[in-house]
């Protein structure tokens, strides 16, 4: 049973493999109305396209969207969207030496297992190229978003053991995009660039954390039990590749609390209520509670190496195999609009799950 | 809309207040022909139980499921299977002062917000007495997976800073229920019981981590690209109540790794293709690899805290506040039945949604 | 994968088998703060139960619905609704003898041969008596449609070949529940009890059609390009047993008809868009146009004879069987509340899907 | 909530309006391993093209599909298809004219209504163009049903008033392509045509009738209780532009037949147990009984007349509006393929929805 789309009401499908024609993705659901900024959703592909920077993968791909449907007059008409983007600069040679073998920690061996039919082309589907196909989903979510005042933040907060260490409330967030590692601390920055030059250097990558923030989101989005909003957003995050671990407010920190220490006390500020700590993160028993929500991925380093490794061969032979591509030595540079993208197309679909939530005052409509 | 189901072919929906008459479970999709064993569910259902130890809070329920449908000579039919739990011991009256009150960290003023109309009882929906039903049909998706010979174990490896510092392959798993918080350590569970008892004569909670693992887990489970396996595993995890963190394999100590340290080695064994190490957690590309599937999820601190903090009255007041109830002092001792059953049902779904994958050698059927 | 639930926002999913302990119902989406009318509930199933005229099959069976789940102080919560439904006058016995025949037309072969495990106590699953738990979950939508000023009307228009010879505006809707067989026109319906009990007195069965009408229904409802308002009426509609054919607006016979006939011209009337006729029946595109829905479900006659008929044995024999429980002669005035709840939980599912088909005016919540 | 997406494992979702730049089908959920027999689908697509003969519309499509992803050397992979079909001969000057008017019974009154922003070029997502893909979609269903020794047959039994007055037995289904109209008996179709010819030439349109089977269909397919075989059949052809009704086996004449006359006796044949009669159309509860399912789709004439008519413009003045474009007169035929493909469609989605019925003879996988 298929797993290629993600949402209840804003249905977000993705198609297409790294080394074929094209990849693409169907947006079904977003309410009619919406007036279409191309050039935003298209700025939000160049922050991931590779060759973006000297830490990125140096592949060349212009990852240019075409929108072909559920679009009239520059406005949404409640049809599916269906954006295509061209793939061009694949290089499928690169990849015909791994045809027999099975490349460590990619998902050669699965696919192969689970389909008895394996495109090594790059990964296919399992290829980080999917999700350009993502970000063009939320972009759309982003345009919705915007008119709902709701911000949608991401940033860098660690490389290897280099860690940002401010706190939320310290971070200046107009620094993110002033870097190529998208650090907003431009000193922390620095050491994580150096440090992802040394690691490539060596032919080796290294892994990283991005910290995601959302402001400004109304209250009571989430539904329990099952749905709770961090559940759908831990889920959201966890379908990124190369993604281990999801936390929200204290974490896995939080373990370590007490209660007493942990617990947010409500106030009532200019006639709303508020939590004077936010260790909740934004969401109480699954539900927003107008706070900020914010969370941290953790991303493995990624697993093609320039360096040769071990490997196996499918004719059961052992053999040493070397990354011949040309791949981020570190993913959490081009991750952090990927992290956004995927969180906004959570957060509307919550938005929109959300308006079913009771009957209006006088009647049901 | 709704979210009291997970799961896409083995569907389970909870319902019930923790404070009405009974809550339940429908499990949809259990495969025709599963020899019911009652004696195995009760069990499992008693070591989520209350009041089970010193640990843990002394209300009284004696949480005895009764199934109503779907089996038929002591067999599931394939329809859908019902099972209810009486509510006995609930003490309406203990939570009449909570009526014009939100909890610090409680569900209540979000789900006031959200549905404007709210069951004070003890937190209704939100509370942990939902996870009872959760049990349950864990219970039943366990008895399918022994007869896959999956084996689901779930530990606590953390109680506030004190943690199990062993190893996976080091621990012995048969240790696990031979103390009330289920660390499979002695030493280190006389340690972590002495603080929840200290923690608990103060009137306060502490927060913890559990460890699961899976065992003999056939490779190929996992939907590519929003199923992952291990997306959908995190979900369910963090679908239970106070569960702030996920991680799998690695996990934040991924994010520190280099690719050269993190990547798994494919080896041949007796015609089988294994892993020298297991960074990947047993999944790759969001399909199982068939090695051990391990996890690590965190727990808050309980909110309900029998010592007074400050709160917000509905009247605009803020106010002094205490528990009244009777609750646990660390929530991790009960919840690892919890955390086994959701990775159950989560493991469940993925292995009948994999029948579907590919055509058999020789027809479609 | 199951399909024990119907509804994409408005989800019901009924379990329970006919000569189980009870059968009952979860509603999950139903929106908070609607007031619950139990009284309304409990009649609507008073309308359905066996033992009511002298034309239903003389089991009694109460039929009392508990809720334990979703209400609190006389409103949803929104939280999911569970219903209950005690089984009393079952009589097992009577169908001990089926256990080793596959009853002709009935669905005992093909759920034997689908799940290898089959309750043979009158049908199961596959009993009609499941449809009780739909007629509750019907009256909750009916009270939801009530606020919004949307009425639910079904009668019986044909049994055998004896029909109702009025065209809709021609019939007097209170007359409905006038007579036993729910057909509003006195004489006809004389006619039809007639033949009933004479087709009873017989042990054979007969057929019949029952006519469906939603008005008041908003403008807008259904959704492109599958979910068509009709399609989705029409499953709902087939779903329920022993169901043949479905037609809406002209049906079968606008096949026959030029677009010069069957084109409804559009007119104004007091500042609201109408049409002078309405072939369309009320949906245009799949999307309700505000004009008076109409349908027609045709219903086979029951499968159980009194009469002795051909049968087949499982040893292989060829045997001859009669029905020794207690059933119905013909099924339609009994199924009358049935397509008004299917009808009506239809209808409340797309009210709230189509909440989300657009943005506001100003901004998007 | 969208409506693009039909089926629950092998889902098919369509995308791109009549006038846009293309239309197009993403498949996910088809099972890896299928060779793709692109010839195959192309013809299929052939069957439904305008332009085919003289009883259709003269316009000119090539409608040639071209699959981008989701193959790999001529095997589907499991990932999901997308199949994009460019427009090419649309003029949408031709429908300028119908910016400002509500086209009768036609879509554009109530899209406008639901979405407040409606793309007017020939119906937009309405158009039955839409279904260009269905048909590739279904191409994909057949391919897989092929394997299966399934047969999906189709064909025109009713044009107006003239109808094939054979049985099903009686037919020769190797008869349906010799002639333009679709009807498997040569001096029918031949008064079928010129029907429709007479009625073109008044600018006229008119209805008729589709009666499909499914030959082969193993025992067991459909799922208790609402996702009855038929009612997900039915489903299928209600969801197609212009269908007004459906009927299965006895359809809406079994209304008319007493239960000793519609029972299906079961018979043991060759091992096999079959029925003598088939009144039930091979659906027994809902679940195939393994005999011919047959089912009739009535279609009511198309909307687009070229005489002249009254409608409604949307400055709330009554005009006179006639069809500028190239329209069919009588849609069945071309609808033939349209309704094999929903089928097929639905029967594989139903296939694969059994697999996971019951457990294994042995174990559970």
């Amino acid at each position: 049973m298929p797993g290629n789309t993600i949402g209840q009401i804003f249905r977000v499908t993705t198609f297409g493999e790294s080394h074929g024609e094209m990849i693409g993705v169907v947006v079904d659901g977003c309410p009619a109305g919406l007036e279409m900024d191309l050039d935003f959703i298209q700025k939000e592909l160049n922050r991931r396209k590779p060759g973006q920077s000297k830490i990125t993968t140096q592949r060349m791909e212009p990852d240019q969207v075409r929108f072909i449907s559920g679009i009239f007059e520059g406005k949404t008409t409640g049809a599916p969207l269906c954006g295509l983007i061209q793939n061009k600069d694949q290089r499928s040679k690169d990849y015909s030496h791994l045809k027999a073998q099975y490349r460590p920690s990619h998902a050669d061996f699965t696919y192969e297992s689970k389909y008895a039919h394996r495109d090594h082309r790059g990964g296919g589907r399992a290829s980080a190229r999917e999700t350009a196909a993502r970000v063009v989903a939320g972009g759309i979510a982003k345009l919705l978003l915007k008119k709902s005042g709701i911000e949608m933040i991401a940033f860098v907060s660690q490389v290897g053991s280099i860690r940002l260490k401010k706190r939320i409330y310290q971070i200046d967030f107009s620094q993110i995009e002033s870097n190529s590692v998208r650090c907003p601390h431009s000193s922390t920055a620095k050491k994580m660039i150096e440090l992802i030059q040394k690691i490539s250097k060596e032919g080796d990558t290294i892994g990283g954390i991005i910290t995601g923030i959302i402001r400004g989101c109304p209250i009571g989005l989430g539904e329990p039990v099952f749905d709770r909003l961090h559940a759908d957003l831990g889920k959201a995050m966890l379908s990124i590749p190369a993604v281990k671990g999801f936390e929200y407010g204290s974490g896995f920190e939080g373990a370590e609390l007490k209660g007493s220490e942990h617990n947010d006390p409500f106030i009532q500020e200019k006639g709303k209520i508020k939590t004077t700590t936010n260790y909740s993160g934004g969401i109480q028993g699954g539900i927003s509670n107008g706070m900020d929500i914010y969370f941290r991925v953790a991303f493995k380093p990624v697993a093609t190496l320039i360096k040769p490794q071990n490997s196996h061969g499918l004719e059961g032979n052992n053999t040493r195999i070397a990354g011949k591509g040309r791949h981020d030595p570190c993913v959490v540079p081009r991750a952090v609009p990927i992290v956004e993208a995927m969180a906004a197309i959570t957060i509307v679909d919550h938005l929109l799950r959300n308006r079913t939530s009771r009957i209006s005052n006088s009647s049901f409509q």
